[in-house]
């Protein structure tokens, strides 16, 4: 059972991303995001110092969010293809599920308030990811290159193949994310 | 030598990407763009129909100036695959050398001015990159799949790579750039 406060600052999560996402960071006000999530601007200033801490902590919850999606059924001892595969199925439904968040953490990530981000909290979310991706180079499965061109060529083409505006021929059907994945599989697999 | 005009839809364009950068779409009014071009407003609407126009016109024009640097020396008798290489080079290149243009257009492709653009007009400019592809599946190297999943494993690991906010500890040197080309042609790859 969820406790009041929770409620409240879900609503003004919500309000957060619906509005960024119309009018973007810079006009999204914090009274307007109040109004938006029917709460004073006072109750706002109860969970977050300030718009700058809203606008940062909405962006950690989503990645919480998808994190949680993502590592559901999470299971260690399977093979590093086939955690890989899991998650990437559950990366594309995540994200065709949740497209507003999704948007929104877009255009956070090509915002200047990623400079207000500590970064580590955002990966920590990842890690048994990235410990599978490192068991992956260990067990001589996954090529030994720099990490981050790994992480790119498992979660970019996502991101990309998901957007309507960047790809409007895809769509998100089995058997789509399925070859993609075999690419994906295909650019990291040793 | 360039014309006056061109000059001042020059000045138009970069005073676009510098405001919409700093302050977001919403906020970079017509007369704050043209103020910052150093021209009046109504010289503004001899260029542009508006807001949404100008807006739309300085991506059309960073993806123009992208596709010509890509282009540059392109030589279709070589192999597929050279041909790419060389291309995911002057990609990457593109991106070092104009972080904001970059930045703008993918601010861009996450508004809802997408819904604006005649998306043919930005494709033709690509045109002789993808007829490279269709040979490359004609000739039985690259992966007879979705075209979209093909352009996505091309193009989408430059964006997130080249993109600071994204991949910290990764730095565009030849050798990364090769790395990350060897494992987008270990993707598409028959």
């Amino acid at each position: 059972m969820r406790i009041k406060d929770d409620k409240k600052k879900e609503a003004l999560f919500l309000a957060t991303i619906k509005l960024v996402n119309e009018i973007g960071f810079v006009s999204s006000s914090v009274s307007k995001i109040a109004k938006e999530a029917n709460v004073s601007p006072a109750t706002l200033y109860i969970y977050f110092k300030n718009k700058d801490d809203l606008i940062v902590s909405t962006y950690i919850e989503i990645k919480r969010s998808m994190s949680n999606a993502m590592l559901e059924d999470f299971d260690t001892t399977m093979p590093v293809r086939d955690i890989l595969q899991q998650t990437w199925h559950k990366i594309f439904s995540y994200v065709s599920d949740n497209r507003e968040d999704f948007r929104y953490a877009e255009q956070f990530s090509n915002s200047p308030y990623t400079d207000l981000l500590d970064k580590s909290e955002v990966q920590k979310f990842f890690e048994p990811f990235i410990h599978v991706i490192e068991r992956g180079i260990k067990e001589k499965v996954i090529k030994d290159v720099h990490f981050e061109i790994l992480t790119t060529f498992i979660f970019s083409p996502v991101t990309i193949l998901a957007n309507p505006n960047h790809c409007h021929s895809f769509s998100i059907t089995e058997q789509n994310v399925e070859t993609a994945f075999q690419l994906a599989w295909d650019a990291i697999k040793l």
